[in-house]
């Protein structure tokens, strides 16, 4: 199988097609953005770390029976995924209060959530990427009423593994975002990816920030803060 | 009974205490504000406007079974109610996109919607009263689930009730904000008010807004838009 075109550049991947119609090739870059592309810079060796990352946690969630995108690691920045389409919502799973949801509630962050809580987003960047509720869903046409309840489930299911798997190399999830693509035959799979650029992942015993929100409030060096995330998670691995 | 001490001036409204602890007197004030407090206006005859026309619908809406706040009218400006802790929360029910919902959509305003939706958002003037979903109501204890779903179904009652009503005078109601408050034995009522301020009400022919948007969207004069609709609401229930 060769790489082929280029079918699409995001903020923070390109992603090829390949001569296999079912099978596209994706490139992690070594961009950063925040604030819904207003802050942005270039930072060597990203892509290769989310490309690591990702690589290692997608096989993870296959093991545990979570049907993913993810194929193979190609090189140190690119990988193999099923070709999905993608379904246009964020599907934010939160167990701590952070981030855009303590911002709306006016609420501290750091609390833990006695339940975990599943917000959507809607995928498009001219209008900010907005919360959207259900209704707005159905109304949309982004999924169906069914559809939302999968969705929900899997995600849930994501944050019970993920959760466990941190906790396990002390690290606690505080909160992330999944995006689902759609096979051929219509099934609802895992798909972009799941890294420190999609997870708030915080030190569990001091509550260092390991994760985006490193270059979002300019906290030091995000590969630096990656590269912990790969070694705990890598390291575990290899025992 | 006698009016006391002024409790509270919200933007629309004075409420003042009265000798009886378990009644409260309101005030419809003049004053027009939209996008958060952002616009201000002084408009003479709109508390007067107001004041009678939520008068009205309150009154139609107990007859028709649902229970809430208004007592009787005192004078042009001025009604009784009961007191209620007010819920804080803006329960919403749309008809047609219009609105908030449209710019967060990114559709067109106009398109009438298979099923109403009800949305809530967090009464909250520092925040902007922010879309917020039902598990952050719970997060922020602002009421219990099942106290969600009396909220919902109270609303889409209302919304079938004020539908018919407004259709049968030759006016679309496109959509419209309620507040519920608190009795002191933990009823929940309606409360608040139902006027062109709180929703948006269009020509049923013509698509002509007769409601708050006048104001917002500087579409002529705001208190002949509100003689219209008293008009027609008042003028049939004398016939």
């Amino acid at each position: 199988m060769q790489k082929a075109d280029l079918m699409y550049e995001g903020k923070a991947k390109k992603v090829y097609a390949t001569t296999d119609e079912n099978i596209v090739w994706i490139e992690y870059k070594n961009s950063a953005t925040a604030f819904n592309g207003e802050k942005k810079a270039t930072i060597d060796g990203k892509g290769r770390l989310n490309n690591e990352i990702t690589s290692l946690l997608f096989s993870m969630l296959h093991e545990a029976g979570i049907e993913n995108h993810f194929i193979e690691k190609k090189s140190q920045t690119e990988q193999l995924v099923k070709k999905v389409t993608i379904i246009p919502l964020e599907v934010v799973v939160r167990n701590v209060t952070a981030g855009s949801m303590a911002k709306r509630l006016g609420i501290d962050e750091g609390i833990a959530l006695e339940q975990p809580i599943v917000e959507f987003y809607y995928k498009d960047d001219s209008l900010g990427d907005p919360l959207i509720t259900e209704d707005h869903i159905s109304l949309l046409k982004l999924a169906t009423p069914v559809e939302v309840d999968v969705l929900k489930h899997l995600a849930q299911k994501v944050n019970v593994l993920l959760s466990e798997f941190f906790a396990n190399r002390g690290l606690t999830l505080v909160d992330f975002k999944l995006e689902f693509g759609k096979t051929a035959d219509g099934t609802i799979i895992l798909a972009d990816e799941v890294s420190p650029d999609t997870c708030r992942l915080w030190d569990k015993e001091t509550n260092e920030k390991l994760d985006k929100d490193v270059f979002r409030r300019n906290l030091g060096s995000l590969t630096d803060a990656y590269e912990k995330i790969l070694a705990r998670i890598g390291g575990e691995q290899h025992v």
